[in-house]
């Protein structure tokens, strides 16, 4: 009977572990994932602007990617709730009415739920002036 | 007329630094980016799949980012171009017929320019036998 019941484990356990091999590793992530592409070009909107820059930014577990600034921008944007449209803080910059439009994106996954975030501005420096460290890069 | 000319220069300077903070840091990348977003998610596409993983890639100037595979990754992407659809290399895989669809996505940039893939595979088993090492987080 206890002989019974050990084949009986083995079995099981070698049917899981087959099972297990044919449909994947399960994975289960311990946290929503929060994975972003940055990008910065010159035009009037990302279906015709090269993108010039583009960084990548995670921030979960750790703020990681090519970001030269991924600690201060996840916090921006857990501050926000992944609003990319924050404005920034602090006071007025002196620009240019100079049209050479800049568009800036933000693609990929914020704590589990897909992004697609563009935005034009007539010139570098109002890109500048009015973006969080999320976009300055 | 020393003098005059020094101060020429020092007002030539001064417009220079004013106009530099003006219109922003003039970066000039040395290299096209690359910088994406991959996913994996249960459903029969993006707009309605959540993302359960998502991890980054950046292949310029190093590869990095929270790909488990970044090295093989970004050489297999160079190796056939960007292109995301590239068939696994080896043999076939025993998978059942079960159908459990799992969308795969790739967005971001890929050597300057803008790149968004997709496709739907019939359950996990299918999609892990099929894709490259890119998709295998």
């Amino acid at each position: 009977m206890r002989n019974t019941a050990r084949w009986a484990v083995t079995l099981g356990l070698t049917a899981t572990a087959v099972c297990g091999t044919l449909t994947g590793p399960a994975t289960a992530a311990l946290y929503a994932p929060s994975a972003l592409v940055l990008t910065m070009g010159h035009g009037i909107g990302s279906a015709t602007a090269v993108p010039e820059r583009a960084v990548t930014l995670s921030c979960a577990p750790t703020p990681s990617g090519t970001h030269p600034a991924a600690s201060a921008a996840c916090a921006e944007l857990r501050g926000t709730d992944g609003d990319f449209g924050a404005p920034a803080p602090g006071g007025q910059a002196v620009c240019t009415r100079e049209y050479n439009p800049v568009v800036i994106t933000a693609e990929g996954v914020w704590q589990g739920r897909r992004v697609s975030y563009e935005r034009t501005y007539a010139n570098e420096c109002v890109k500048n002036a009015s973006v969080t460290s999320v976009f300055a890069f």
